[in-house]
This record gives structure tokens, sequence and C-alpha cells, in this order.
């Protein structure tokens, strides 16, 4: 059961709908490029690497699509993936995997003189490589991750970065669920993560699965414990980072770490190397999403709206962690270390086997 | 309209009650000490200023239903004002002003000869002058505040410290009121206040009376506001503060002065001097109410639970600000600045005319 995967009998990409979550298990089918690109946006599927894997379906299936009904013209099918490559590209804006995904499939179908069939199998087949990959990736992170967690520890752990933020086993969440199987005793405070509350909803359940124990708190918790002792790591993973170490992740990442670094508790970001943007020098320069304010004034407290009416709201979902407050940052390339800039460098300036 | 005050043609303590604003405006009436103690207890009534008068009413209403009722012996009636004073005294543990209130009223109750009646008289005629204090107290503290405040800011505000947190005007939300009435244009982002939402429930509500332009927040998103240099000031209440100016006040206070800490944002605490409790060296002394989880479970989204079956929580309800974030502390007695224990140990040493 994997958050995002190719339906070769609908000829579709098939999400688990991580909106009905935890209330009920279904799924989704997307059959065009736009329906694809409107699940990222409505955030049926979430997390920078599922999405990036998404997208990746979703170009595959728009193809698909186009050569089975109508033998375009090899005009038009350019024209089409085009225009499905700008709507998948544009779904979100902050998490650089959707970039770099799509740039990855690019030379597969600029090419002229190559048949829409034959580029339609090309793309299913490099997504479905890249699906592939992406749980390797994963779970070269989680060993590497686990290693940062003793026995006995507490970890805040922030928004959801497991099986559903990717194809399977996840990023931050990932390196948990390894240390929980390498026998490590260890118990989550599971940041809820408003507004969307992909904690509360999303890291509850798959912690519930795994029989790894959690309390929920509230985000603006998580300063209490950190200052009274009681926590030993935070972890959490990222949507985009800058050439310095700079990470954007979900909103409340910034406010966790600056509490987790004024008492010395360490800061680990977990994410695969797709997710540098080696392009951007700093984190300033990051583009933040703005949502619509209707999910911070939607909350509901005993079947009630709880706002007045006419209240307005302001929704960034993400907001950028300073380097300097990361204790590590962890890749399937290994755990990088201070300071980040030269460390990123030196996995981008390795050679061909880095992406 | 005030949030706590004495209704003499029901014999009873009147209060607003806040869990169903802004949904409804309703009252609830207490006639005993112990119905007066489970109003605080349940946040009926919150706010630290406004559970210390509701005590002191709750303890007059125990004393004029007691020798009203039955006309019992001085020591049988001594002895239910004793377990009235320790039922109020227990219904919250963090806002010293509870106690502040009650060792007040002590002296006016304690002394033997004096007929159930007189008692009760003098009880409700202290509690009723403490109330119109409260009211004069605040004005003052807003005056104090407002000084603070240029044309044109924006401010970060956390939890609920307006007229329903007093008996009328508030603390630190007192102190926005009063910028606005000289006329100086302020905006407000409004911390929701996970868990029990009194930013997105109280806050909003009183800035909407009064025409005060604000956009509530997700308590975690307050970092990202800082960081991008869109916010001048933050201000907050207080439930009890220690010697040295260590604040406690509601959870995520401490996050927010943090991040505007790092960000070289003004962080002002509103509180009266009944707030400060200067028997307590620092803040670590200060007891943290932890309430029940299902505070934080209870969230709904689209009018459905949002936590797996069997999800647990941690409930901090305030948490301890060190005094080194803070910029002043604004008091009816003026605007203490650092080093804040040399400020509180001047209030307090400058005769009687300080509580």
């Amino acid at each position: 059961m994997h958050t995002v995967s190719w339906d070769a009998e609908k000829t579709a990409v098939k999400l688990i709908d991580q909106r009905r979550l935890p209330a009920s298990l279904e799924w989704v089918f997307c059959t065009t490029a736009a329906a694809t690109a409107e699940a990222i946006r409505n955030m049926t599927v979430r997390g920078a690497p599922a999405i990036g894997i998404t997208a990746a379906f979703g170009l595959a299936v728009e193809a698909c699509r186009l050569s089975a009904s109508a033998a375009p013209s090899a005009s038009d099918f350019q024209t089409a993936l085009e225009t499905a490559d700008d709507l998948l590209r544009a779904s979100r804006p902050t998490a650089v995997n959707l970039a770099w995904v799509l740039d990855r499939l690019r030379p597969l179908w600029v090419e002229s003189g190559v048949p829409p069939a034959a580029i339609a199998a090309r793309l299913l087949n490099e997504a479905l490589k890249m699906a592939s990959e992406d749980i390797a990736i994963n779970r070269q992170m989680a060993f590497y991750g686990a290693s940062l967690i003793d026995d006995g520890d507490t970890i805040i752990h922030h928004c959801n970065t497991g099986a559903l933020a990717a194809v399977d086993w996840g990023t931050a969440l990932g390196c948990l669920r390894m240390a929980h199987e390498q026998g490590k005793k260890i118990h989550v405070l599971v940041d809820e993560t408003r507004p969307r509350l992909q904690g509360a909803r999303l890291t509850a359940w798959e912690l519930t699965q795994w029989g790894i124990p959690f309390d929920i708190i509230s985000d603006n918790m998580a300063g209490y414990f950190l200052r009274k002792g009681e926590v030993q790591k935070v972890f959490f993973g990222a949507d985009r980072v800058a050439a310095n170490g700079d990470v954007a992740n979900k909103i409340g990442t910034y406010m966790l770490s600056l509490a987790a670094h004024a008492n010395h508790v360490p800061v680990y970001a977990v994410l695969p190397t797709s997710t540098i943007d080696h392009s951007l020098p700093d984190g300033s320069l990051i583009p933040i999403e703005e949502r619509d304010p209707r999910e911070v004034l939607s909350i509901q407290l005993n079947g009630e709206m709880v706002v007045p009416q006419g209240a307005t709201a302001r929704n960034p979902a993400f907001d950028v962690t300073p380097h300097h407050l990361l204790s590590g940052i962890v890749t399937e390339a290994g755990i990088l270390r201070p300071p980040f800039g030269r460390a990123i460098a030196q996995i981008f300036h390795h050679g061909e086997s880095a992406p």
C-alpha cells in the first residue's frame, strides 16, 4: 500500500486521499495531468517526495492518455506535454522536488522524432523507476538517521514526514521507525501542525500503525517540554534546502528549531538530496506559498466554528529555518554537519552519482 | 457589561460564559463557592485578573448564602469559609491572583467575635471594591502600555488579555485598545492560541467589537512574520511573575518570545502588580497546570475529529518565559525595564501604596 502508485488497469495515478485520514482510508485516481496537479494543490497528496513522484506519474498519465486516445501529431503532443509540465510545476511553489522530477523527465519528451507512444512508455518507465528509487533513498536516510537516535529518547517531530509524505517509508519519521525496528525505545511528541494538522492526523495515525508510543501536543507546547529537559532530539523533513543549508519546511519548523537550539537540543532535518536547491545561495530566496485563509479559520470545537463572523487570517504554509539552528542534515548520501555550505557543495561536486 | 460582576437580585456571581463565545453571549450565575470554583476550573471564566475577582465574589457569595439561610454558629461559619477558601484557591494553580485575592480577604473573616452577617457584608464590600480597583488598574496599565505603541505598528498578541480576561478593559489587549482610541493605526496578528483558542475566539471577537483590524494566525506562524520584519511589537499578559521577572503565561508565550527576541522585536508583558509573586525567586518554581488531554484531542475539521482512535496528548496550560527575553513589564505602577529583579524589588519596597 503505497501513498503514490501507478494503476496499470485504470491507466491512472493512484493516491491515498490524505484529506480523509485517519477517519477513512480512500483512494483517488487521476487520469489526466490537470487532475493530478489539482490533487497536489488541494493536498490530496502532500509531502515533498510524494508530490515529486506524483508529478512524474502525472506527466506519464497525460502522455499515455494522449498517445492512446487520438494518435496526436508529434507537435500537438509536445504542446500538450508542455502544458502538463507547466501545470504540474505550478501546483505548489515551495517544494523543489516538483521541479527536480520534471527537469529529470524533460529530456525524455522534448526530443523530436520519437513517436508519442514511445515517449509515453519512456515517461512511465522513468516515473516507476523514480518511485522505486524514492523508497530505496528513504530507507538509506532512515538508516543514517536512526544512528542519531538513542534508546530512551523523547523526540519532537513536526508535520508528517512518514510513508504518507513519500512513496513509502518517509524521511524524518522513517528514521524514527527504523530506530523503533532496531529495538530502541523511543517516545514521540507529535506536533499537531496547525493549520492542516498533518501531525495530529497523519503522523499520529502512522505511529499507531507501527506501535510507536506518542503524545500529541499543540505546536506552541514544544518550548515547554524542551525547556523542562524532557526532549533529546528534534526531527523534521524539508520542502527545499538552499545551498547554505537553510531549510524551508512546514510552518512552525522555525519556532521549534529556535526553542530546541535555545535549550541545546539537537535539531535534524531529513531529506533526499533532490530537495536541495543549490541554485539558491540562501533561504531568503525560497518562494513561500501562502494558502487559503479558510484553512486557519475553519477550525472547529464541539461541532462549532470558533472564529467570529468576518474574521480574516494569514496562512503561510512554510517557513525558513536558518542553517545555524541545525545540528545535522540527514540525506541518502550521509549525515551533513556544519558548515553545511561546504558539505552541500561537496555532494554536488562529487561527480555524477549524486542527482 | 462586565466579564465578572455581582448580581444583587439573585445573590450570585454573574459571569459571561466564555466557553460559548463568540457563537453566543450567555451568562452563568454561581450561588455557592463550589459552583464558582467549578466555573474557574472549567474556564467559564479565565484570565488571571478575572479569576481573582471571581474568587473574591465566590467567597462573598458563600458567606451571604450561609449567613442568610441557616444562622450558623460562628465556628461552623468559619469552617465553611475555610473550605470555600481552599476550594477557590485550588481551582487553578498557576495564576497567583487567586491567592492574592484570597489572602487579602482572609483578615476580614478569620477574626472571631464578628457575626456571620457582618462578615458577609464585609466580604461583599471588599470584593466590589477589588472589582472597581481592577478596572482602574487596567486603565492605568493601558495608558502606560499604549505609550509603547507607534502609529502603523503591527503587533502579535497571544491568548486573550482583553476585557474578558479581567473585569473590564484587560491587560495587554487594553494597551492595544487604548492606542487605537488614541487614533494610532495598528494591525494585530492574533495568535489563535491552541488548544483552547482564546485568541481565535475571544481576542478576535473583542477586536471586532472595537473595530481594530486583525488577522488570525496559528501560533506556529508568528516566527515567519517576525523573521520577515512585518511585526514591530509583541504583547501578552501574565498569570504569575517571579521576583526576577520570569513570566508564566499561556502556553506558547515562551516560543513567541524566543522568536521575537531572535529578530530584535520588543516583547512586553502587561500585568497588575498583584500578578507578581515576589516570594518566588525565579520562574522554575511557578506551578504549571497540566489540563485534560481532551482539550488537545477534541479539535475538529469539517465536523470530524482529526486524531486517530486511542491517541493520547499532553496539555500543559502555561509556560515560563525567562526575563531576558522581555523588553519591558507594563504594570499600573509604570513600565519596568531590565534588570527586572531590581525594578520589582523597588515596587515592593516602595512602601504601602503597592499591593
